[in-house]
């Protein structure tokens, strides 16, 4: 079985002492995602994306880039997912994974390349990156008061990280997460990308059905940007916390969209920045 | 002056108890890169890429990221570099910057789509991505034995906090900073994105004409990645520092252009992943 570590050789310096050890480091390597899709003139296929990921998961990462993208909406949009082609020969690994589309999807691969940012006669700004969520069709959450107890969103950091199990041999891995009311984590996935463990965890539950989420809560490792903030809405995640902080525009997006953010969960504190009724506070 | 971050009122959680307070989060915000360039058919502008970035160093943000991408090689392919428009109502910041290249520069747009990867017949891989850098003209350093002291070395993190202004405020920054062979910190951009971080400081030394920085070394907040080896590549850096992990592929580029890749720099200990002479050991 292929890992998302390998071993190499290195020299680790300490109180001005050397010694040689074997490491664990943390996988990098390119992934091409092919699409195939129906046309007036017939079938078409597009590489679309190449993106440094670590290897593993790799249908569910490109599921979840086109779902969070907005080039899917549905499990049922997809056809296949595969990975096509012999494993490069220097490492091993199988890089190149083809997606086909059902006949029924109206693909717009303009959006790859707008994204969801318009440019208004103001120029780019925060806001016209909001306003650009809601023309894609996408509308704020209810209210749900007390939806997670805080005995929950206190247990999930540690539930986390005994959950990473490559990140345990070399400290180099982002980790997503998704737990439910209960405290149950459903699933976690890991990446030297933290957008890239977060598609992962967004095209497991699309390919399980499981979507919308807006039963669940996502984790993650590190900071909670725009982008991040954009996917879990766009997954209908109504919760998201983050072990680290959040960006401004992070911020603005969670109350927009009446979503929960959590900054600094460590230990028994944490910050809410948006959202603090979903947590009976 | 605009800040790198602003105050926004929020709940903090502490064993139980509540309290709002004020906290300072760090912006977030879309910069738009316009290019003016050279055509046969006359000048032309075109908006090249958009970005987020925490506002500040926009001028920087934007040459370091047409040096890094090699759209530009040389401070004298600038003519000027501006913000333009008004700034956005909602929030006050300008997030246009227009960047006019000088006459002689053959403007090779496709590079943005191309990156630096290709496929080839075995697929993409981590070999591929590496003879991509090789066919853009990069090459290895020479030799350069005990450029860089241990004590140097383990004085930068302590200076690259110190010089973090915004992240002493908000714990959302990352950061990156040029250092020289006598520990002197050169300059230290800060960023919510690492990548923006390194471009903001590659193009401050391209705009004052310090590059190839092939007497310096980068120290990076965060993990190592092989696009930010990458960056440093290009812009000559014989070392880069992490305060945490390298991916594979980040050791497996320093190993092929014989760069120092030092991991886990905190205390007095750290791992050397390649090109343990420079550091004398």
């Amino acid at each position: 079985m292929i890992q998302g570590s390998h071993a190499i050789d290195i020299r680790r310096r300490e109180g001005g002492a050397t010694s040689g050890l074997e490491d664990q480091v943390a996988v990098e390597e390119p992934l091409e995602i092919r699409l195939g899709y129906a046309t007036p003139e017939g079938r078409a296929h597009r590489a679309i994306s190449i993106t440094m990921r670590t290897p593993g998961n790799d249908r569910e990462l490109a599921a979840g880039f086109l779902f969070t993208e907005s080039i899917i909406s549905h499990a049922d949009d997809v056809l296949s997912i595969d990975h096509c082609g012999p494993p490069a020969p220097s490492t091993g690994y199988r890089n190149v994974v083809r997606v086909e589309l059902a006949a029924h999807v109206d693909v717009d691969l303009g959006r790859l390349e707008r994204h969801f940012y318009t440019t208004s006669s103001c120029g780019v700004c925060g806001k016209t990156s909001l306003d650009a969520l809601h023309a894609n069709g996408l509308h704020a959450f209810g209210e749900d008061p007390g939806r997670f107890r805080e005995s929950v969103l206190l247990s999930i950091p540690a539930k986390l990280r005994d959950g990473q199990e490559t990140f345990a041999q070399t400290g180099g891995l982002h980790a997503a997460g998704a737990f439910d009311a209960s405290g149950k984590l459903a699933v976690v996935m890991e990446d030297v990308g933290r957008h890239n463990a977060v598609d992962k965890l967004v095209g497991h539950l699309l390919l399980n059905r499981e979507l919308p989420a807006d039963d669940l809560g996502l984790m993650v490792s590190g900071r909670a940007s725009f982008e991040l903030l954009q996917k879990a809405l766009v997954a209908r995640f109504p919760l998201l916390a983050a072990v680290s902080a959040p960006s401004s525009l992070a911020v603005s997006l969670a109350r927009e969209f009446n979503m929960t953010l959590v900054g600094f969960l460590r230990d028994d504190t944490y910050n809410v920045y948006a959202g603090t009724g979903r947590l009976g506070l």
